[in-house]
């Protein structure tokens, strides 16, 4: 039964356009085609059926996976390593702490210098606005020199964990569950989707969330609204990017300064807080400078600015506009919930607790989902690969 | 001739069992049948043979084995990753230090989110009565559900590295090493096993290597002295447990204030420095009241209480006293040697030097009992799973 | 086409005596035999040239690769994780910060502990003047002791991955770079080598460099010149080695004070930073007084004696005097590039820019250096293990 299945996915990922992917870096969601990004998904419901059904997809016999997180991160590590490990590669951490990058050294030198026998590139670094993603295509541009000029022998490829703009692994993993939930990504088109801001004592959550989800969900003919009240805007080019996703796909792409009006009638609801863009730039600039003072000072305006808006909570009233009073609630975990992991927080208790399995299953497919970016910037015809893999039909465990 | 041996081991495998060691945790010794052990200590047998004859038992195509250490450990960290990596788990740490964990995240959430790939989950957690077992058991029901509500498509078995009431992997491996130093478990019965006390120059020892010790000593008809000064006593539960063990087992269990008492005509003594479990109950509530004065005070009381007993050291005079003066002596390494890791210790550096070898013999079964308490959990039909690995022999190096 | 240059490469390490290398360390490349290094190289070579051809060497099943460092590093640590992923070993970090090795105890236990399943062992211990090596020696001792005495099953061995006296890996990588840049080992004969110290702003920078080079490029018929401003002479011991080696290989060994001496009609120049191996001893000694207001007079002292040297750059006019004004320019990384990494430093920019490449090319030889200095202390008969490899022909991405 699930063996047909898997045969279906895999014929289905041999119709699919790939070719750009082979050896390529997964950066953007809006850096892929409709196509591509139907093959992520696609491959990762293969592997995750494999490994239901106990098929090892394991296709790497050695090599690195290099993990470089400039921000403490338990579940995008652990999503990284299992996804390396599933398919046979090592990670490595590349912990800035304990090596020379801090000291000087060029980002050209290092990438090279660790690279001799990587496979993949994960990078997380999502603390700074117009720094990240300009580190990742950094990385990514010296590598593709070093493979050119024969230093390397293979080109790693990099996958972005999280940069300042764009959270790819996070976005598509939620899409993965929305999809599913859905019952298929043709059913799609005219649901309502609300990506709302929502209140945290802490502050300065990066962007790249809030990003992400409006720069994917509006290719799928979804009506997308972004709330968030006024100076929580987020970057204008990702904006201008969901309009013109929305335009394409015959969906909407709409802002509120209101989340009782997002909530209304909504299928989906993604209430999450998020840091000022500009707040954030600033920020960015203080640290260049290394004046502490102006960021400690920054940090408690912006605490202020929060605490000026604690009505942005997830609460079962808000969740009773929705349609039918039942939209998927969404979170990228983990979340500030009011009375349990703080006072007063994102979401009510109630809420988040009627939705804890679903949400738990939304983070499950993370894994999936890097190892489909590993997969498809390695293998030229992946659906052959698999074929091949299914024939030899390795236990995962014996 | 090795080959013919392990298959006889594989078929006393066959006879035992061990159904409900199968996705099952292991927490404490007394939680399991003597078949359990006695299948735990076969296990481990088999793994070494094999492994000595270059057969790899590598069950594991992928997947991650986590360790979660609450304290520095150096052996413990390698017998586990030796473990894990005999499989084919590969390790990962999950460190409270990097990781969100100390940022407020309930154990479920994060117990779930780092499991989506998890096969075994190793816990060292003994620094407060009262905590360690109760996080474990708390980690291995949120996997249980997570399981069992589809969040998680394997369910981790959680190993127990050491927590404040046991310490099954330390206390399996002793006797291990006892079983095979007498010739047999069936050789133990009226064998006489003094574990007992000894001076220290630090403090706050973990009861759990004497309380392991008892609760599985008990269990082979073996007499058993618990040794120790007025003040230094275990937790009462586990003292009732290894009564309730003897009765049952056809030993015998007592209590004695005297070291050279314990020692007289024992076949095996187990001097070792621990806290008084009502000092360690005081500090953990210290601890939780954040009361740093407290905390130094209290220290400087117990190393004042500690120095009151510098007579209770392992010297070469104690050990005339026992059997034909040869008992075997055990620890769990690292001991505090007289005269060489410290002015005076626990032992005399000419007994320590004398069963040097052994004691390195004795640590050495661990990584192949984690191992066993790993392959048990994993494995309905354990003897069968090995026969086909016997069938297969591939080298573990070529 | 490729295969039959393996094929050739197999035979060549066939006729090769590498007896001696089995179960044996690798601490100083003197400690070994012409065709031992030869064997080194051979392997590497076999090695780099599998994996071009997507054949896998994994030649461990399961098993440790344990790593000690006791700086941070970058490189050598990616270039050992490298070389044991590639070869089927997982590296386990014995992190002494973590560990209990920093509380006391003896290098034999430690050693011993963490090795009962661990094939090698790989050290960088290059702070102190007379401790790496010794450390190094003390850990072989423990594991051979212990593997004697049954408690290790197998003998793990131990790699010099930097020590005060050598660095093995690097010079060995450096000559490896050398063979293929000239063409071959046998076009060696007479060309001239320089290694020369170079301003650094900073100091301290470990001798074990330009003791491996003086103590390994003698061995192959060059002319081999150190030069470096008085103060800065390296241990006595290692350039009598370097004199004998040249005696016994038909090249010579001089010393200058002059870099421009040094550099003319050079063939290839490896200028360098390194700190005086009297101040070296020195702080050997102030680390273990304690005494850190020495250490700090001492630093001001080597950075005020080091300014006195700046003109030891290499410049666009000294390469001007190199043969043809073509030397190949070598260096272990990371450089200091005058107003680049620093104001004022070993190298003008521009040297650095047009060498990049082959410098990168150099480094890439380390990890398949490490990997084979694993392998021939692994097999007794290597060139057959290589021609079993090859049958099976495993690919190392699928």
């Amino acid at each position: 039964m699930s063996r047909v299945c898997t045969n279906e996915l895999i014929k289905k990922l041999g119709l699919l356009n790939t070719e750009n992917m082979y050896l390529n870096d997964f950066l953007h969601t809006w850096d892929k085609t409709d196509q591509e990004l139907s093959a992520i998904f696609t491959v990762a419901d293969i592997l995750e059926k494999m490994r239901k059904d106990n098929i090892s997809p394991k296709v790497f016999d050695s090599g690195l996976g290099i993990s470089l997180f400039r921000d403490n991160s338990t579940r995008t590590r652990f999503s990284f390593a299992s996804a390396c490990n599933l398919l046979g590669l090592e990670v490595q951490d590349l912990d800035e702490g304990k090596s020379q990058v801090a000291h000087g050294e060029t980002v050209r030198e290092t990438a090279n210098m660790v690279s001799f026998m990587a496979d993949i590139i994960g990078i997380r670094d999502d603390m700074y606005i117009g720094k990240g993603h300009t580190y990742m295509k950094e990385v990514a541009d010296s590598v593709e020199a070093g493979h050119q000029e024969g230093v390397l022998e293979q080109r790693p490829t990099v996958v972005n964990l999280q940069c300042d703009v764009d959270h790819p692994t996070q976005s598509m993993s939620d899409m993965l569950h929305i999809i599913n939930t859905f019952g298929g990504v043709e059913k799609l088109k005219g649901k309502k989707i609300a990506m709302t801001w929502a209140y945290s004592p802490s502050y300065g959550k990066p962007l790249s969330v809030p990003q992400g989800v409006i720069g994917l969900m509006t290719r799928f003919g979804m009506d997308v609204t972004l709330a968030h009240p006024e100076g929580y805007e987020v970057m204008p080019e990702v904006e201008e990017i969901a309009r013109l996703n929305a335009a394409s796909s015959g969906g909407s792409f709409s802002k509120t300064g209101s989340m009782s009006e997002a909530f209304e009638d909504a299928d989906i609801v993604y209430p999450k807080s998020w840091a000022p863009f500009v707040a954030m730039e600033k920020r960015t600039d203080l640290y260049g400078q290394g004046d502490q003072d102006g960021i400690n000072e920054l940090e408690k305006e912006l605490l202020a600015q929060n605490a000026e808006h604690k009505d942005w909570e997830c609460t079962e009233e808000l969740m009773a506009k929705t349609k039918n009073g039942k939209a998927l609630y969404m979170h990228c975990l983990p979340a500030d919930i009011s009375g349990v992991s703080c006072d007063e927080g994102e979401v009510a208790a109630s809420v988040f607790d009627r939705y804890r399995v679903p949400l738990y299953k939304e983070a499950s497919y993370k894994p999936y989902i890097i190892a489909a970016m590993i997969f498809l910037s390695k293998f030229k015809n992946p659906a052959d690969t698999f074929q091949s893999l299914l024939d030899k039909s390795n236990s995962r465990i014996r």
